[in-house]
């Protein structure tokens, strides 16, 4: 950590000892008033529309000057209607079920008492994410409707859209009499400033942090504070010997080509020795017309023409691109134990009409979601019917595949007696 | 963090290589064969009882040379029926029901395919505790049992007593087919190793440590790999103006004095000023029966012959002894300030006969457990019915208070298709 700069540590002081109140206020209010919390910070947004745009294009001129790539600018940009679907999902996120107070179990314990579990807000939650500025808007109402207060810490490049952003979603929060600081946005840009934001373990409950490889680890790296992590997915599709092959196309082109930029993409094709011969001249003209760059163990090689044999390192690589990597295994233990040593644990999928063969890929492949004749696409909060997501969780604990509203919630045990003592 | 010491690198690689194959191994028996693993594991500690014994004599011994306290010697020692009592633990931990497998919950997803929630192991648990040998084999028996592999690390004292009982543990498990490396004891005592292991968060999957406020502290501050701590608690009693004062009186008796050393005792009484004349007086000759020493604040102290004028730091000390703060406030309201302020959010009580003000209370005092008209003692596993617990999680994601076998597992989505894709 760098040397004690006094400005960011008030800073860091101040948002801490803002947010806990803001977190207590929040949780105490009726559902129904968290709700329309959120429908007032979304007429707010449309109120400033004007100036959350000029705030946009101002970052995205600078972002010109200082060449940042195409792809980066795009990410930044709220201009034509994206600013009206920032909205549009705010208000969505308001009509959700309320997942706070929610009964979790009813056992009896002790001398007959009966004890509830109760859902509860997790509390304090700080957000570190990259250049996106709509993950303000998404991750203050997510947070909010479900009774937590937030630090949101977005990327320099989208400072002054996260500000224009977070400032109306504030001013409609207390308008609808709403503790403003349920959402703050971290106001000094240093790298010095995250670890000691998450060295407060004692004010912040729980960090998410959304982005790239290096921003995950950093955060890992220096937090005290629970870490939820979004990191990458090194999706596999494996084709059984029973497979239909209409069907493993299919899914192999929705998998890999439909967004390939995503996290549940796939990167890895695995295919039975007994179908290559079969599949995979298919699968290379399918993938050449969708411009998709094959790479190949030695026994795919010649079966797909156009192929670059594959590296070691590429069975373990997240492409995020128009590139699959793809393998001959000898059987469905070949590739559990290959999906286990280069898999990310995120999702990951086999084709099989063999059902014997189905269970037990699904029970042995350890990821936050297997899939049985489906494709790995569908790992997403609002396939799932989460209405909206705060990501993919690639965690063990708490929160593992999608995580909507339900998984930004911890619970508590109430008790009710009659005297009772041990 | 020392200078790296190639013994410690080697053993920490060694540990983390073997902990994955074993935990994989373990989720893939079926429930019964875990059980029965554990069922081996109890017989072999019978078996080797007197050399467990022995090795015991000799840390009590060398403990007694280096000066340790009585206290400290007694909970090191596993002589009379100590390591029968072990060993029952370890047999009625395999009678348990199986947490793995269990559905959680059952959705349709898009285009209507079904999604099974289920309960499948962590994976690898590291457990770092102090002196208690008996930590070593209630640990491994619940993570095994819950299909996970472990790591232990064991305090300097009990070192050959934690040694003998693991080496038994595995003989155990390896007559029963089962992985012995699912049971490992860290083999080098030295501060340096810790940091190492839980650097390794590709390798360990949540980090559990059970002890004193440093140990957990130093666990929090080096760990990449996610900890759910096993905290201090400081619980509150609250006597609320409609209160039955014989109850009142009743469960602060047992609240304070049944076992005064534990975690859910209670540190802090408040008492509504409105009965604090009546109340006060009969508190103060209770617990001076029962040898308690009373800290008072200035409106309490004239009331409480013999009780000492507590300062703002007694008011969130964890004593762990037979000393009780207290308080007079000013209703409900004052009561939860205090309560948010000094408490920590582990276990509190209101005594009220007013059903208003006891719902106030479960739903405003945001701790692991809220009880009305009950003791704080009953956060434990086994008032639970959870049959054995690790401890008592004070963290707010994944376990919140009694830690069982089905916090040890976590889920994954498994949804199965018909060649459907996005």
């Amino acid at each position: 950590m760098n040397a004690e700069d006094p400005a960011i540590a008030a800073h860091v002081a101040e948002l801490c000892q803002r947010a806990r109140p803001a977190a207590r206020q929040l949780a105490r209010l009726p559902a129904e008033a968290r709700a329309a919390a959120l429908r007032a910070a979304a007429d707010a947004l449309a109120q400033r529309a004007d100036s959350i745009r000029a705030a946009n294009q101002r970052d995205v001129a600078r972002a010109r000057e200082e060449g940042l790539s195409a792809a980066l600018i795009d990410r930044l940009r709220l201009d034509g209607d994206r600013l009206d679907g920032v909205i549009r999902d705010l208000r969505a996120v308001a009509e959700l079920p309320d997942p706070v107070g929610a009964v979790l179990e009813r056992r009896t314990i002790a001398q007959g008492m009966l004890a509830e579990k109760v859902a509860v807000p997790i509390g304090v939650v700080a957000v570190i994410y990259e250049s996106r500025p709509n993950v303000t808007v998404d991750a203050a109402a997510l947070c909010v409707r479900s009774g937590n207060a937030c630090i949101l810490r977005g990327g320099k490049e989208a400072g002054e859209s996260n500000r224009a952003l977070a400032e109306a979603f504030r001013a409609g929060l207390a308008a609808a009499g709403a503790p403003a600081d349920a959402v703050q946005l971290v106001g000094i840009q240093d790298r010095a400033l995250v670890p000691r934001l998450l060295a407060r373990d004692d004010a912040i409950d729980l960090v998410i942090p959304r982005g790239g490889e290096q921003l995950i680890k950093s955060v890992v790296a220096c937090s005290r504070v629970p870490v939820i992590k979004h990191d990458k997915g090194v999706c596999n599709l494996y084709v059984h010997a029973s497979a239909d092959l209409e069907m493993a196309l299919r899914i192999a082109i929705n998998a890999k080509c439909q967004r390939p930029a995503v996290c549940n993409a796939i990167e890895n094709l695995l295919v039975d020795a007994a179908l290559a011969d079969a599949f995979l001249p298919r699968l290379a003209t399918a993938m050449r017309e969708r411009g998709v760059e094959l790479r190949a163990c030695p026994r795919a090689l010649p079966l797909l023409p156009g192929a670059v044999p594959a590296s070691e390192e590429d069975w373990a690589t997240e492409y995020l691109a128009l590139i699959l990597a793809v393998k001959v295994v000898d059987g469905l233990d070949d590739a559990i134990a290959f999906i286990a040593r280069y898999g990310s644990q995120h999702s990951d999928a086999i084709v099989a009409a063999d059902e014997a063969a189905a269970a037990r890929f699904l029970a042995e492949v350890d990821s936050a979601c297997v899939y049985h004749n489906a494709s790995t696409r569908f790992t997403d909060g609002g396939q799932f019917g989460f209405g909206a997501e705060v990501g993919i969780s690639t965690n063990r604990i708490h929160a593992r595949g999608p995580m909507g509203l339900r998984e930004l919630t911890t619970y508590k045990w109430v008790v009710r007696g009659q005297g009772n003592v041990r």
